[in-house]
């Protein structure tokens, strides 16, 4: 789902930042023979995402460590459910715990918020996206974190799709102009989306061919509106400050995109903890 | 506060997270010439942290940029503030937006959650520290935020502290084992810190001579029972689950430190924008 | 144009390459202070490209050379043209001559020959777009190069647009099935392009949603067909083989877009050459 | 045949370069378990080259696939020879296909047009040898094609060997000066070439103590004469323009070496496909 | 004992900086397929240190070859021990050699060096330690090899604990500022150490609740008297041009740590050779 | 002399080294703004090689600080003798000061060291030269060294000429055979050194054409004879074993080269300090 050599590289960057020179309390105090199982669970109910990395992290640390899922990315747990083991040196073990929990807890944080907007939206042909509001450093595995929770993405970077704004509509000199400027400089593989503020702005970038017309900050009766007058010819998505609470209705309104910054941009993780099963050698 | 070279290379790589091999919007609409300022300020109350980081991702993508704070980092604003000015090519400053933004919400979130626990133990001795429940490679960022929101930091990572936990102290076969071995093998400018889950095995902790004795998930009379025993011989941490409701109590008991994990798992980003003024030059 | 940070990276390894531990034949003959200035002037006729690269050459090496342009990319120029000069330390210039040019060369017979295959279309409606088929690393720089020489761009690499081909087709059970996953699976700011190799795919492609349809190898006639039926509901193009000899006639048959592969996968250098006059300071 | 760290360095970067955050159009349409073998195969004659770079690609994609040669580096084929097979998870060869393409084609075109300078020289004792004309960043690859071919390397870069040319022999102020100055400097275990371009020049590089001289676009009549003076006391190398019509006489003069910068800056890529037979596991 | 992912990237880096594009003697004289036994041994006495290094050399550079251990770091050893074997291609072993034992035989020097120290002290509760004054790049291998000779470590870098000089103490006014600016800064979980240059200074420092205080370049008496003083409330170090004939006599004057800079910054190669048996295979 | 893209990309990993996260001791206790000199100076008499390191390293530490020179490279100084002076931030400076020291006490203790045995030859014509047993990762700084004190360097690494030894003959069934497989397999621009045992693998030595034949472990008897017997057909070199006692009598015995392990194997580093002035700005 996402490349492979892209994310070792990352996880080795991250366990130097965690290890350094070593972890001084573990190496000191024990024994390089010990063996033990380190049990993953659930302390809150959520959907779980990010087991392959976490698996990363331990055979990254110590190849020689097993690790056995219990569960599956997207699964909806319960409290107190046991989604993973890791058994082998007990050094290794307690040398990864922190890292593969900080990457787990922040990725099923995103998921489980990500499953709520979704259902919010059940039954509507709405797909809920993230934006560009990601942490530096994790935007590959936040949004592979939105995929799993149901969700969808939007353009990954500055550099795989157009999104022309506010700004760059006055540079261009107009709706009309930006859409030519750009459509002439990008591939025939690139989209192009424009935001729009006014049911005007709608109308000049549906005349000027974009792709997707993106509603900023309409009301309800806008983005109705919004949506008759585009009738198909173009890809609608709403955004700006949407929430758990106005979801709902903004689906219903018939865009077919609702971009939520939530997503990525205040995560609260989901509690995962790691119990140690330590026996000698 | 930092080490700039190490930021340096976090930023080139965070820049080429978001721009790849360019952004294809701005390229394409804005002309090369345009200059303009963009204005940060916030959208909501709260304590600024990062201003030299957005100074950094701007300067580093184009370093005829100038930035200007309008504020410094620790400020408390109100919503609506300016709190920086960036003048220059309006290509670059929209190239940048949105990393240094990432940047600077994220830290400001941190520095404005960690002010609020600050302020509930305030007229205490207590120190509200972090703990490494921080983002992997943005650790020196979020340390760095609860810094400048009042509070202080736990050891950087697993090499710069002990800490011994209870698998350590199985491992080593007894609290008085672990902190033998441990003192042993680390450097004397190192200090030994024992989680102590019962007043036994604070006992035996100060028996061990730990320099720091860490109250793991006690109850308020405990940690009372605790600080008169250990009555200033080791430096006393309070940690486990303590929210903003329940910190103020806890510093009532006399710890020195109390640790929350919160300040960097689940951090809530601070809203701030980015206006630009448009000129041709 | 491209993304200046990834640039600097690859030109300082492509330096470390050449010069290594010492360009040791100039730093024992030349003496330090030695001034000097290097003519770069074409021998022969063509499309200069790179003018950028070969100034970040130099003055990486040597932040106080000086480098002039006297054309600028996208030139036509004769033979015996002085397309830049560099002035200053004469060792600086002979270290990274030699990388400059190599650059160079290498980017303008890559706009010289684009702008043969755009010229014999010319008075048609097709873009000539180049493909996957760069050099390993030299991928920023090569797609440049054919944009200075008049042509487009195809998608930049895997991950920016959904091609499907053959292998595609067979492994999702068919072209309405691999169209229906794909769209499933990406953001919806990306586009999906269908490879057919008859007019029953090319109906195959449009009716399950296509953005793009390639016609791979087909016939002049076949390709008329082709562009009737699709008939503007997706985009056109055509690929397989393409020579200066055949797209013209292609162009004719009204499609959008012609990929060609020779543009970068077997590329003539142009010669330029680089002329010192030294004088002692 | 070169250093294994260092290539693998590079392939990770051209891998990242083209799979950048995935493949999506292959990870959204072949199932995750489908398996398949791709044929490697030539569709014009030719030198093979390459076959462990492209063993590598695929490897480092995905450590399950088996790489299977079916010919050597260095055999001349037939159009349609089968080259080698690849075999295990369809997404994995995918994904790898075109880089592997893209390295062994341009590595077997430099090889086959080495071949054919190597025969035109055939019954005489010059050698054939590059320059450091090479694309940046894939000399290591493309010195090792032209051994491959029959060739022989020049020197790798500016640091192995000295090279005085005609600017250097001005900033010492003579041949006399740059040879001794160099001598001075550089290791008793380098060697020393002098650059001239007439029979004077050729004299004084001889009394100076040249290990090697290089003949500077001289006429052939030139060629014998200094072959005749040098007579053994160094070896004599002819370069300047040569191509596959001027080597045979060039050769015939008695020179020892003969270098053609066209062997490396204008490559030919040797047609190359891969059909791949899926079959579900 | 340390972070082995650091280890194998700087081995990576060392591996590249001996061998390069390749090993042109082994690669041209040794067929691919000579097997062979190195067997590593001692040419004088000396404390042996860096096995594990040296395996990794090898196997970093040939993952086929087998490396025996004949004795273990910190094993004592007369001249013409055999200390390890490694068995595999020939060509592997002659490209690892020189760097594997540059490694071992300046890791070895550093612990036969201390272990002497270290016995000088014998009796005493004075710990031998090291300083910053290591090699650039090697210091966790260097810091490492100090423990193996039975001495141990200071702080390891600027990072890990406060040391505060002269310099500090006037930037700061004085010691109890300086010590109060850094407790106040700092986590709790490091300590401070301060330097004094007279008894005055360290009752000072004792006031200002120094963890340790080092006793910089005193007199045999002034320690004692220092010692005395202290009485316990601090750790105390000597440090300042200790030599072998001193050190015995600064262990009785009670210290409790004694630094010893010529450890690491004036390192005697213990003397390490590795004979190879050849065998075609 | 060097490299400069290399030697900066190892400063910046060595300052991350010693620096880590922060200078925590200095950024707390002295004042952003507090400026001052630091003046480095001899501790013992010696050559002085590193100014340029050291001042590189102070810059990129803070590119505001300025380094003036107070001698140069390769000068002889007594005992005190200011070598140079870094003025501006205090902070800085101190953060600095370890690691510009432990380069220059290295590099000035090569330097002394080899100037020794540089003199010891005085009035022959033997180049000493030095060998592979250098620092990993500091080969570079250190054969400078070797030269700023007179030496010469032997080959840089295995890439850069072929030295043909012991294993290598057994792997190629002769000294004849071994240089025959060099000379075909390298460029025309590399030596072929032998290292031979005895006078009977000189005379072999000689029949094959070697450059450079290495007298291994001779008696001066030998070498004499040696260097009669090839009286000028090549390069004649001395090693094993040499000491400051017996270099000179192996110089009278007319060899060319002579290489000293011991110039960088054992480094006795050269006593450097450096004495801050501070004052508030």
């Amino acid at each position: 789902m996402w490349n492979n050599w892209e994310l070792k590289r990352k996880l080795e960057e991250w366990i130097q930042e965690d290890i350094g020179f070593g972890d001084i309390t573990t190496n000191s105090t024990i024994p390089a023979e010990e063996q033990g199982t380190g049990i993953i669970y659930t302390k809150e109910t959520g959907v779980i995402a990010g087991l392959d990395v976490a698996e990363q992290v331990f055979t990254l640390i110590d190849p020689s460590l097993q690790f056995f899922r219990r569960t599956e990315d997207g699964a909806s747990v319960e409290k107190g459910t046991v989604i993973a083991e890791v058994t082998g040196s007990v050094r290794s073990i307690l040398s990864g715990e922190r890292l593969a929990l900080n990457l787990m807890q922040r990725m099923s944080g995103i998921a489980t918020c990500t499953r709520q907007y979704v259902q919010a939206v059940a039954g509507t042909k709405a797909r809920v996206v993230d934006t560009r509001k990601t942490t530096p450093g994790l935007r590959m595995l936040e949004k592979y974190a939105v995929r799993v929770g149901g969700g969808h993405n939007h353009r990954y970077a500055l550099y795989d799709a157009v999104m022309i704004k506010d700004n760059h509509i006055k540079g261009a000199g107009g709706i009309r102009q930006a859409v030519q400027a750009a459509r002439a400089a990008i591939p025939h593989t690139m989209k192009i989306e424009v935001e729009a503020e006014s049911l005007d702005q709608v109308q000049e970038a549906l005349a000027a061919g974009a792709d997707i017309i993106m509603l900023d900050n309409m009301s309800l009766d806008e983005m109705r509106e919004a949506v008759a007058l585009i009738d198909g010819r173009a890809i609608v998505e709403a955004s700006g400050g949407v929430t758990l609470e106005t979801i709902g209705a903004i689906a219903q309104t018939g865009v077919d995109v609702i971009s939520v910054g939530v997503l990525t941009h205040s995560v609260r993780a989901l509690d995962i903890s790691l119990d140690l099963n330590q026996r000698k050698r």
